[in-house]
């Protein structure tokens, strides 16, 4: 795997069906981010129908049409979120326009599976969970490096088995590399990519919450700054954040646009899980200078000794699958409301409240 | 190498005396860490010539002596003090009796070197900076982690050849053994110890303040938390930091006593410094599940590509030899007085301040 930017992280899985074609319908509005590529892959693998796509710049529908050439392009965003086979509406809108965007799709009777952040700020996180509550209709989001990390889903399985004994804290490293000349002008303005705490701190915080087993949680210091960007004045290049949750487990995280050059892939991202007889690694998408090409890797340390595990073809993506059956049976087996809204409700506050630590 | 815990850590290097037999002599006082022996072992192979040692405890002086056979056992801890040829009293006390001995050596003229931490207290701290300012007298600390491990040495010397560009970040991890039943009653006591991130916080910081260039710093936010062991109520088992340096760079660090069983060494230690132009990070004891034995791993990511270094044989221990030549010529090279006592106010800082996560 080597790509130039997390931008077009799109991976590809086998597919895994879990309806017929047909029996769950989603189609594709706004294509601001390249995740879109990655939501729609993955949905189309565990059994989705991809039937419209829409978005206002006619250059990204004509390379999402190429891509995927079975789908048919909508005159508008209406006749998209108007269509009654339609299940979800699936988007990777600007940040600030993802919850104006889920709103609209809840009120025409969707469910709604953004990209990540899925908010910026907490008035939109009210908002949407007053539609949810009216509409009883779901605002899933695209937390992709778990989701779509074999390594990080079968981590996840291995600290539900006991592996490392109960999990007391949790530290995630998120490097992403920058690609000024490739990014859209919006990416660097504050009001609308939110902020990096907000933006790819969201993920660090769902997976925290996820490996801890936390429903509730506090950030307890976060900070933010710009270190070697001055000519894009509202982009955080750095950011941490530090949180507690209500079980007392606790989570460190850092966040960057420091990826460098020579680097193989865009972004060295780890997670350390730390728990009472154990922790895990997880090198999620390099081994740096390992001589073991991919991602995935998983490193196991417990009382039985120390352990790498390829994680890459063992788990598939099977929050997808499921996502697609809490849809037509209203369950929540994929993630809950309440994981994806605290995930973002986190990361608003650590945004909100960090400490700038450049002038 | 395998040790059973890092207190038993003492490594031993290839000699590179900087002064001739008897033109440095030293004197051990106070074996209650076994660090006393990392001290030992590195000042003599630097040249330095061991007179004394004094312990109350007649076990542990035995056990000295059978280590190094050329030692002469003092019958009082007066008799090292005043003897006139040492020049330096070496100590691993108990942590908060380490500030009373070092009062007691610089009131007699002999330069001091503590194992780390050197305070449990700020009023310590305060106490040691007026005898400096009194007579002159070295009070110098074994940060260990970073300068008897060569791993953090070539580091050091990277970063300051330029490169990862300029450091911004800098994270350390000082995960430790606990072995509960090999450790002493102080080790348990708080009052004694002085909290993990007085006790084992220490080195971290000082690594943090000597990769990131920062005289000058400040705690942000630290947290302390006793997960799994009820039965020492006093003991941190768990504690991380976050500190801001006043030239605007960063530090997180994470501190434990959850090293599993079957980790092959006492820790898994890591330092991973951030810089603008790419990141090192330093697997300092272990590589875990690598198939690579030893310590001293440096993984090199910049604009060149990702790059694996054994440091192991690559540096020595410079600190030791520098150290020596400092005591008998004034100089500071080693490292100044003003970096050793800032990386203990910050520990103590930080211990002062902590959030307690746990109940």
């Amino acid at each position: 795997m080597k790509v130039s930017d997390g931008m077009n992280y799109a991976p590809k899985g086998k597919p895994q069906p879990v309806v017929k074609p047909g029996e769950f319908v989603f189609s594709a509005v706004r294509l601001d981010h390249g995740h879109i590529y990655g939501m729609t892959n993955a949905l189309l693998e565990a059994g989705g129908t991809l039937k419209y796509v829409y978005d206002p710049d006619e250059a990204k529908v004509a390379q999402f049409v190429k891509t995927y050439p079975q789908v048919q392009v909508a005159r508008s965003e209406e006749e998209a979120l108007g269509d009654r086979d339609t299940h979800m509406i699936a988007g990777a809108a600007v940040t600030s326009e993802r919850c104006p965007l889920g709103l609209r799709a809840m009120a025409a009777g969707k469910d709604y599976f953004t990209d990540k952040a899925p908010f910026t700020t907490l008035a939109q996180l009210d908002s949407a969970k007053s539609m949810v509550a009216e509409t009883g209709k779901k605002y899933m989001v695209y937390y992709s490096e778990r989701l779509h990390v074999e390594g990080a889903i079968l981590a996840g399985y291995m600290i539900e088995q006991g592996e490392i004994g109960k999990v007391i804290h949790v530290e995630g490293f998120g490097p992403h590399r920058l690609g000024k000349a490739g990014r859209p002008a919006w990416f660097f303005e504050r009001e609308k990519y939110g902020g990096i705490l907000c933006d790819i701190g969201s993920h660090q915080i769902e997976q925290y919450l996820h490996f801890a087993g936390e429903e509730d949680a506090r950030v307890t210091h976060s900070r933010i700054g710009n270190y070697a960007n001055p000519d894009y004045p509202e982009l955080d290049d750095f950011g941490d954040c530090s949180i507690v949750g209500a079980k007392g487990t606790t989570n460190y995280f850092r966040v960057d646009w420091f990826t460098p050059d020579g680097l193989s892939t865009w972004g060295d991202g780890r997670t350390i899980i730390l728990g009472t007889e154990g922790y895990i690694e997880i090198r999620k998408y390099v081994d740096i200078a390992s001589g073991t090409p991919g991602g995935n890797h998983i490193y196991l340390v417990n009382g039985k000794g120390e352990k790498h595990i390829d994680a890459t073809g063992t788990t598939g993506y099977p929050f997808f699958g499921q996502l697609i059956l809490d849809c037509l049976n209203r369950t929540e087996n994929a993630m809950t409301q309440a994981h994806a809204f605290k995930a973002a409700e986190l990361c608003l506050q650590a945004q909100a409240q960090a400490m700038v630590v450049t002038k």
